[in-house]
Formats: C-alpha cells, sequence, structure tokens
C-alpha cells in the first residue's frame, strides 16, 4: 500500500491474546509467538485485548519497533484495560471512554470489574484518509442459560455505539475490532450494527478462509473450556472485524481469515480464542454510503426496545438488591445501636453484674461493624448501578422517540 | 427567534446551583426562584450544576414543561452528576462522559470523589444548525496556595477538550457552560481553550453587565464564603459560558450578563455563585471559523508542556502513596500471620500455659484485618491514580509529538 495510491489496501489483524499474568497457561511463549508473526506477516493494523500486563505491552512494542512503530496502550482500573494498538502508520490521537457497568466487585471469579472494561479509540491518516479506529472488550458471557451480566453487557454495547456515533463525524471510515462476548443474532449484536450502521467483515468478506461459520472460541483450541462450548460443537463467534464507511469513500472486505486452534505452523495456538485477519479495499472515488440507519429505521426500532427490555429487567434486579444491602445495612446499625445501649447500661450500674462475656460481646460488635460496612458498600454500589441503569433506559427512551418521530421530520 | 431565519438569536443561561439536599441552605426556596425566573425570563439553552436531588429535578422539569418542553438529568456515580440541561428545542441525542480522576473517597469532607463528575453533550438541531451543548463541572480548589487536587483537574480539563474535540466532528456550533473551578488565566483555561479552540464569551460580549470582571463568585453574595475570597476582594470567576462554530457558520456574543450577589429584584441569591446569562448572535452565511490551533500552534506546545508538568508532580505523589499504602497492608499482613502463628502454637500446646489475655488477642487481630483491608483498598485506588495520571500523561506527550510534526507535514 502506497501513499498517494487511489486504492488502499489495509491488513487489519485482532486478537483477545490471554494473557493474565500468573493465571494464563504459557503466556510468554504466546506472546512471543504473536510478536513473530505479526513480524513475519506485516499487518497496518493490530488490534490486542487482554494484554494485562504492561510488561508484555513493552516488550511486544520493543520487538515490533521496526515493523509498528506507533502504538498505543489504554490505561483504566486497576489491572488495565488490557487494550492495545500496533499501527504502522502514525497515530494521531487517542481517547479512552470506561463503561459505566461492568459486573460486581464481589464476584472475585469474575474478574470483570477490576479490568475496567473499555473502549479505545486511535485517530490515524493514512493515504489521507482519516481512520478511526475503536478497539473493546465487553463483559464475558459465563452462563449463556442464566445471564446475569446481560444487562450489563448490553448498557456497553449501547455505550459503544453511543461513543463511535459521537467521535466519528470527522473520520473518513471507522473500524472497530473486539472481543465483542455477543453471538452474531444477540440483541447486542443487532444493536451495535443497527445503531451505527457498522458492517460484519465475516459477512461481508468476499474470500474466507478459517474455522466454520468464522468461530473465534472453538473446541479444538486446547486452551478452550470444552464444557462451555458443549452446546455448541463447532464453536461460538465473538470476536469482530466491523467497519463503516462514512464520508464520500467506498470500503469492501476481500478477505476474512481466521487461525484455526493453532499458530500457522506450530501446535501451540496464539490464545484461547482464534484471531481475526482481514483485508480491506477502500477507495477514494467512491459513492459515500449514505446514511445506514434510514433504511433500517423499522427494524432498529425493534431492536433498541428489545435490549431497553432487557435494561428494564436488569434495572428491578439492581433495585431489589440495592433495596436488600440497604437493609441489611440498618439491621446491622440497629445491633450496634443495641449493643451500645447494653454497654452504656452496664457502665451506668443499671443492669446488675456483668451480663455477657466481654469475648463474645465484643466479637458480635466487630461483626455487626463488619455488616454494616460491607453491607453499606454494597447500597452504594447498587446505587450506582440503578442510576446508571436508569440513564440509559432514558436514553434509549429519547432516542425511540426521535427515531419514531424521524420520518414526520422530513 | 424563528425557524428557517438565516440569523438566530440564542440565549444561554448557566448556572452552578448549590442544590446539596441537607446542605445547601434555602436549598428549596432557591430552586423554587430559579424555576420562576426562568419562566419569566425565556432563555433558549439552560445548563445547571449542582442539581444533586434528582426531586428538585423533577420539580424543574415539571414546572418549564411549557416554555422548555425537552430537558435531560445526566446520571452518574453514587449521588449522580448534579448537570442538567433545560431546552426550548428538541434534544436528540446525548452522552456522558465521567472524568476517570475526581479527587478521593476518603476526603470526605470534600465530596467530590462521591459525585461522580462528568461532562454531559446534548445535540440539538436549531433551524437547521446542530448544536454540540457540553455542561460540566469540574473537581472543586479548596486551597488555592496547596492545591492538592490539581493534578486531577487538569486530567478533568485534558479530558474536557478531548471529549469535546472528540464528538464535535458532526457539529456545527459547540457550547460548553458550566463551573470549570479555574480563573481565566490558570493553565487548565489555557488548555482547554487552546486544544479546543473554544472562545470565551465573557472576552467576546460586545455588551457586559454583571460583577466586575464577570466574577461568579463574589463576596456580595450572602453564601459564599468570605475567607476564601479574602486573596480576590472583588470575586473570582470560574464559570463560564465558552462556545466555537466549527462550519460554515459564525458566532458572535452580543451580550454577557451576571447576576450581582441577589436574584434579580430579590434580597436572597439564586445560588452561592453567580448565573451566566449569554446572548448569541448565529449567521449561516457567514466563513468558516477555520482551525484555530494552527494559529496558536508556539502557544498551545507551552500551554501542553506545563500542564504535562503538573500531571507529573501529580503522579509522583499518587506512585509514593501507593507505595506506602502498600506497605501498610503488608505490615499488616505481617502482623496477621504472626498472631496465627502464635495462636497455632499455643493451640499446639507448643507454648506453656495462655500467653496472650484473649480479648486484646482478638481486639489486635480485628484491627489487623481492618488496617489490611482498608490499606488494600487504598493501594488499589492509587493503583487506578498511578494508571490514569500515566495515560494522560502519554496521551499530552503523543499530542506534542503531532503538534511539533504538523508544520513539516504540510
Amino acid at each position: 500500500m502506497e501513499e498517494g495510491d487511489p486504492t488502499l489496501r489495509l491488513r487489519i489483524f485482532d486478537l483477545n491474546c490471554w494473557a493474565i499474568r500468573y493465571l494464563s497457561k504459557w503466556r510468554q511463549e504466546r506472546v512471543r509467538l504473536i510478536g513473530d508473526m505479526l513480524l513475519q506477516d506485516s499487518f497496518d493494523l493490530v488490534l490486542l485485548q487482554e494484554v494485562w500486563s504492561e510488561q508484555d505491552y513493552s516488550d511486544l512494542k520493543e520487538k515490533l519497533r521496526g515493523c509498528y512503530p506507533f502504538s498505543h496502550y489504554f490505561h483504566s482500573g486497576v489491572i488495565g484495560s488490557g487494550l492495545c494498538v500496533f499501527s504502522r502508520f502514525p497515530i494521531l490521537d487517542t481517547l479512552l471512554y470506561q463503561y459505566s457497568l461492568n459486573g460486581y466487585p464481589y464476584m472475585l471469579q469474575h474478574g470483570d470489574w477490576f479490568c475496567g472494561k473499555s473502549v479505545g479509540l486511535v485517530v490515524t491518516k493514512i493515504s489521507g484518509i482519516i481512520f478511526n479506529v475503536y478497539v473493546t472488550h465487553l463483559h464475558a458471557e459465563y452462563c449463556r442459560e442464566k445471564d446475569v451480566y446481560l444487562p450489563h453487557r448490553l448498557v456497553q454495547a449501547w455505550e459503544l455505539a453511543q461513543f463511535i456515533r459521537h467521535t466519528s463525524g470527522a473520520a473518513d471510515v471507522m473500524l472497530l475490532g473486539g472481543d465483542l462476548n455477543m453471538h452474531p443474532g444477540d440483541v447486542g449484536i443487532r444493536l451495535l450494527r443497527g445503531w451505527t450502521g457498522l458492517r460484519d467483515a465475516f459477512t461481508e468478506a468476499a474470500r474466507f478462509e478459517g474455522c466454520e461459520d468464522g468461530c473465534t472460541l472453538i473446541p479444538n483450541n486446547r486452551f478452550t473450556v470444552k464444557a462451555e462450548l458443549l452446546p455448541f460443537p463447532q464453536g461460538v463467534r465473538i470476536d469482530y472485524i466491523l467497519y463503516k464507511a462514512i464520508s464520500s469513500v467506498t470500503v469492501k472486505c476481500e478477505e476474512l481469515k481466521t487461525t484455526t486452534g493453532t499458530a500457522p505452523g506450530m501446535d501451540i495456538p496464539f490464545s484461547d480464542h482464534e484471531a481475526v485477519m482481514v483485508t480491506l479495499h477502500i477507495q477514494r472515488q467512491g459513492q459515500a454510503a449514505g446514511d445506514n440507519l434510514s433504511t433500517t429505521e423499522p427494524a432498529l426500532v425493534d431492536v433498541v426496545t428489545e435490549t431497553r427490555t432487557e435494561v428494564v429487567v436488569g434495572l428491578r434486579a439492581a433495585q431489589q438488591q440495592r433495596h436488600s444491602t440497604g437493609r441489611m445495612a440498618a439491621l446491622a446499625l440497629l445491633l450496634l445501636l443495641l449493643q451500645a445501649a447494653a454497654a452504656l447500661g452496664a457502665l451506668a450500674g443499671l443492669v446488675a453484674g456483668q451480663p455477657f462475656p466481654k469475648l463474645s460481646f465484643s466479637l458480635l460488635a466487630f461483626l455487626a461493624i463488619g455488616v454494616l460496612l460491607l453491607a453499606t458498600g454494597l447500597h452504594l454500589f447498587h446505587t450506582m448501578e440503578v442510576k446508571m441503569l436508569q440513564g440509559t433506559e432514558e436514553q434509549m427512551r429519547m432516542a425511540l422517540r426521535v427515531l419514531r418521530e424521524r420520518p414526520s421530520d422530513g
């Protein structure tokens, strides 16, 4: 691809790297393998997720300096966002948007809350065309049958779509890569695509090579949890590259490839996810893609309504938890006050003798203080959750109003 | 102002309402007064901050339904963002961006952390012109001589500028109103204005009426803390309305007014802040304002460098606090382990008799657990703080690189 060329061929690599320090198997070997492959097979843009160790990022950066001189790591949360981008072309600007909801701090076994899940934006200009490149990772789905995180993931999908819509005004092309933790037909994907007009590189690709149906989490990968994939013998597709031409530019997907359970020519995989590799063909003189919204408006109203229903279900659950944690805090406070009254009573000599053994009395007080602090913390957390779910629900209601009014407008 | 008119006269009202439930004096009376005035004196856009009680918002909404049929409250944090907008024209879309840093949760007397300080965006279309209206409230300055919150406020100013730049691509005019908690010459204001090209309505206004120098926190207001204003006998200007024309539209500030210590015709003020009222004159056929960045680039490099230096100072302090809280957590853990060893020793009969009084032994253990939990929490918090300051510092370094390279580019 040359500067000034009227047509542009852009190669993009996307992978959830599963590089969690101390927890992910063969992490350092796999990161080294990813770096080797990126050096050999030169891409224009590399979008990575779950690079949790900043040391791994620094190592990759050092290794790839010659081929991908520009890069950015998105910091967020306690551990980091895990998101980073390597680019052959100068990165002109970046912005990070942290999702307002991201699971629960007390679900330690599902560490999502600590990761500060976000969407990162990188702006780059290639042959005079401005690209807004988004990379993200949404909340994991731990149990598809009873998915308690669905409202949070839908709030994230909504915020992602809103962030993309609002920040892409000055761009010619937008690209989104990442682990969306949603199957292609899920309401969140339909919402994201409908609300932004993004196209799915997999369905648009002229040529395809890789796992059946483009799956990116497959039983054939030695690191995937086989039990989770039992209902899906071929695997699932949850990693995506999406794109949209905004101004007078056309974008076509020439080719999409995935790895197939191992790194090419090796016997270990890059990650528990398969990599997605896309070749886009970008032409300047083409017709503008136009506002995709108008063509799909009735369907879009349905999708937003469906999402809103799920968000309201989440809102009810959050309100209930706010209520029950508040009640628990109140009970703990009551117990403490009773103990204080009893202790004061004993001190003032109103009660004869020493009515309670000291040790269990003070243990009980400490227990009450512990419960009070914990329940108050949870109550505050669920209050925030309620507010964010309410806010999203209101935004969706406004979106529905605008969607319904639009035909009468113009 | 009529639909379709080639020139547009837009009246904007901005006020930090100081409406904290239980804490702010005469809150309900003042909110009622604000509502009455907004009904009498009809504005096009009303930008309010510190409306912490959603009940106050609902009351205002109900009261203003006829005159300002469109409104939005931005939910965020435990208490809320306090930000809301009332509009005579349909609100088409909204987006909230929560700042990544906002003070410390343990500074309870400075409640900023709990407020989830944010910038809210409201998109509206008036006579075919798209307005991006931003409303925000940055971290308060409690002590100007030793301002420990300066790095956090500068991160917020940077994120505000970045958010505005990235989201305004599709707008014709951008407007920002709010309590920025910075004086006109402060580095954060210079950064915000330089990095976005926003103009200050006060300095641009053809007519001015109000407090000297446009001050919005004045000793003459009965609710201001007089001691804080001792070094500034006239008061300080920390509430702003800023604007910028993006596409082929010109915007001029015809008039700026402030209240002067009391609500007009009354003997109590609306708030501890003065209201800022602006009349803008917007013309379609004008020349595009152009990219203001290019004209001020050398100065901009200096401002970004100055801000970056302050952010690095904050980074060093955060790293030190992360270190000391980590050490405290480690010591508490050590104490607990020693106690556990002693208790096990006593149980196993290795130590003759009962070496410690049970009560003080268990109290010490509870104390150690308390310190461990607290220090771990603080350590995690300061780790996040370090990451966000690092991330901002990196973004600023990138901005400086792009600014310095730009002349050689074109």
